[in-house]
């Protein structure tokens, strides 16, 4: 029996008080690596998320190593104090908020990358290691990291939420790219999870459990990450449509017939808008799919001639193709920097994002729908979408202290979740569930996988000290 | 802390008694569809494993839908009898004894193809569709099912145990193509995982939990999968090598130069030698990789030219080519008869089955030494090999009521694992851990991973009456 999807409010903050044994605990072991500065805490309460009600953790942790992080949360543990990891502060549901209170504990200094095995086309990384970190340094061996959420996340952050974006369709996500984990526990206990084999039925899959748990069973302090090998020859093109139902359904033809695409990315004309006035571009304004094809030369050629025969077909016009990095990385910029041009085009503004993702089959319908009815309420918004996957974003701008704004945003949140789960797909392809979307998860996964994931929650932290109030609401 | 390697031993058998009220209960609900036929018990009490010594469940249930499925656990929790989930009973690793009693609950009625979605490239069916049933009734839409561990086994339990195969170096295994699934928990409930959706941040991943769960958190009654298009061309090769470490070195530089092969399998001579005489073919009797190539002809072609370029550098010759589906069909058969070609080059015997799967850099050591050993001991086997993937199989062939036999396979056997443990690699690839790895499986994933897999088996089936006594040792 799944419950009705209720219409997200604001999350309620209940600090449990962090008694001030505690804190002088972790003083005593972390000395200058623990603050109280308000700046501190202040930069490590908030996140991308248009959520600014919550205040400040307690206390930010600076974590140097797998026992600083065993020892604080051992620590916490002795008080029951809400633990709450940080890589860079990038996440958008509000998984970083201290709504219970309790301290922080920032593993961006952990950003060595301990091994990269180029002969098995492996990486083993520390969680604060972002991913353009991670390229940069096995670039040189002619390997690549393909998982791009946009924003130069820590590979812990990514792993934690199942993070994926423009390179999923062709390369999967963090689900399928995190070979291995070391995890501390709930009591502080250290353990691991997976092997660098490529596959295993080794019992329990630990390894997926802990991907996409949002730190609330365990802190990843390392990462066992699938690199590929650089490809002989990419492409890159863009293509604007007359439409953005002709872009989708560009995009589901591509996907139907298996073509190899290694990125397939949406934007409407308004994104496209601002990305021009941001990132001072003159993309013609209209819907535009953004590609890339990796393979061989003859490979990556035969694709791109299917493509643009799809294309042609949908009324795709202005084909702008690009071969060498430097073509590539400018055709790049407008969906790279989407997501901050959006924000950045409302001065003041945050971003209720959606992320709804759906069978291919039933993108255009859904797009269409959540773009009509965004027009028709008169937000301002921008649209962008990881198409190839199904998976769309609205990012609905609003200034965080008008009640009324943030309620029509919400509402149109609503009814794309709805129109998303009725459609056999999940209202959230990759940001996570954090604090904003617990109720579309029961609404979701339905009451009696909640109890499991409430059950496995227990088991893992009797004492709800790992980033508590997150996932599984009240 | 990891605990020390352990030899396996003949697993203990600890039957709990069934009730007469239990019995009767299921009488009363299922009528002729519970069996207590001596016959139909030995049927369900023994699987490819080389455990001859375990008694058969007390009786068999034939489940015919999810109803009944839940009804099953529901009486048999009631006066905790144990119950053991069974597909077509291929498991190779004592998955389907009743070591502790209890009920065989058989799904191999649950057999529809409850739904197929081509534009979506995605099907729904129950536990009991066998691989090859699947693939006949989406082939007219010009679709594939990819996972082939070699025998006809259930979507459900290939499901249950992590199952991959030859495919898997190209499409993954059942861990990266289960979409969603329908399960019954220990307590009788009926829950959902996952959504049609490619990818999700939803929660915790409960559907990669209870894929590779072996039944032991609860029962699988519908698999949600990926299919992929047929590819416009296949083109399939075999080629003789003068040695093992030819083959292998050939394999590693075709993964490691980013060849999209979909299939790339070893034999050792001997058991080229055991097809040929099972199967009346005429193959050169030395070590062979057959390869599979999928994508655009010239795509394929441009594969195979490498690959055959990699193959000459390291001696590979008598290339022989398939492109039509009646020629590969021939080659392949030599692979997919390997198993039982095998196990019948020696009447009466049965095999035990290795199962490592290590980084691919390692493979040619791991392969070596394995049958450096087998030779030196004297043992009859076979040797084929997922080696894109890292994964190999021994079969040590004895005849199971020969303990010396026996303990030469088991000492093997360890040996084996030690160096694949040793190596970066897990004890199981593909067939799951069952009753014959437990041990490794502790060695493997360490005390701390395991007391997490306790807490979840403990949590999810807390009077453990979901096949007890596997995975996770006493």
């Amino acid at each position: 029996m799944n419950a009705p999807l209720p219409t997200p409010v604001l999350p309620e903050v209940h600090p449990r008080p962090v008694p001030p044994e505690a804190l002088a605990a972790l003083q005593a072991r972390f000395g200058s690596r623990l603050s109280t500065a308000a700046a501190v805490r202040e930069q490590h309460g908030r996140d991308e998320s248009a959520f600014t009600h919550v205040p400040p953790p307690a206390a930010v942790v600076f974590a140097e190593s797998t026992a600083d992080v065993a020892d604080a949360v051992r620590l916490a543990a002795r008080w029951r104090v809400p633990v709450i990891p940080f890589g860079v502060g990038s996440s958008l549901e509000g998984h970083l908020l201290a709504v219970q209170g309790g301290i922080s504990l920032d593993v961006s200094r952990m950003n060595q990358v301990l091994a990269v095995q180029p002969e098995d086309l492996t990486a083993t990384v520390q969680p604060g290691v972002t991913r353009k970190q991670l390229n940069e340094a096995v670039k040189h061996l002619g390997l690549f990291f393909p998982i791009d959420p946009g924003a130069d996340a820590s590979i812990g952050g990514m792993a934690a939420t199942r993070a994926s974006g423009t390179n999923a369709v062709r390369y999967g996500t963090m689900r399928e790219n995190v070979l291995a984990l070391e995890v501390v526990t709930a009591r502080g206990e250290v353990i691991r999870t997976g092997t660098r084999a490529r596959k295993s039925s080794a019992g329990y899959d630990l390894t997926r459990l802990f991907v996409g748990s949002e730190g609330t069973l365990g802190v990843i302090t390392e990462i066992t990450v699938r690199l590929y090998p650089l490809p002989e020859a990419i492409s890159a093109a863009i293509c604007s449509f007359p439409s953005v139902e002709a872009a989708v359904r560009t995009t589901i033809a591509i996907i139907q017939m298996g073509v190899p695409i290694a990125r397939c990315e949406l934007l409407d004309a308004r994104t496209v808008r601002a990305v021009n006035a941001h990132s001072k571009l003159g993309l013609r304004e209209e819907p535009m799919l953004l590609m890339e094809f990796h393979g061989s030369p003859t490979g990556v050629r035969e694709q791109a001639e299917l493509v643009q025969a799809i294309a042609d077909e949908h009324g795709g016009q202005a084909f702008e193709w690009a071969t060498t990095p430097e073509e590539r990385t400018r055709l790049w910029t407008a969906r790279h920097n989407a997501y901050f041009a959006g924000v950045q085009s409302r001065p003041g503004c945050r971003a209720i994002t959606t992320d709804a993702c759906v069978p291919i089959s039933r993108l255009a319908d859904n797009v269409l729908a959540a773009v009509a009815e965004a027009d028709a309420a008169g937000i301002p918004y921008f649209m962008v979408g990881h198409v190839g996957d199904g998976n769309f974003h609205m990012g609905y701008l609003i200034d965080p202290d008008n009640a009324a704004e943030r309620a029509t945003a919400e509402r149109l949140n609503h009814a794309l979740v709805e129109r998303a789960l009725a459609s056999g797909g999940t209202c959230t392809g990759e940001h996570g569930v954090g604090l904003h979307k617990m109720g579309f998860l029961r609404a979701e996964a339905g009451d009696g996988a909640i109890a499991l994931m409430r059950a496995i929650k227990a088991a893992l932290d009797p004492d709800d000290i790992l980033n508590p109030g997150k996932i599984l609401a009240g």
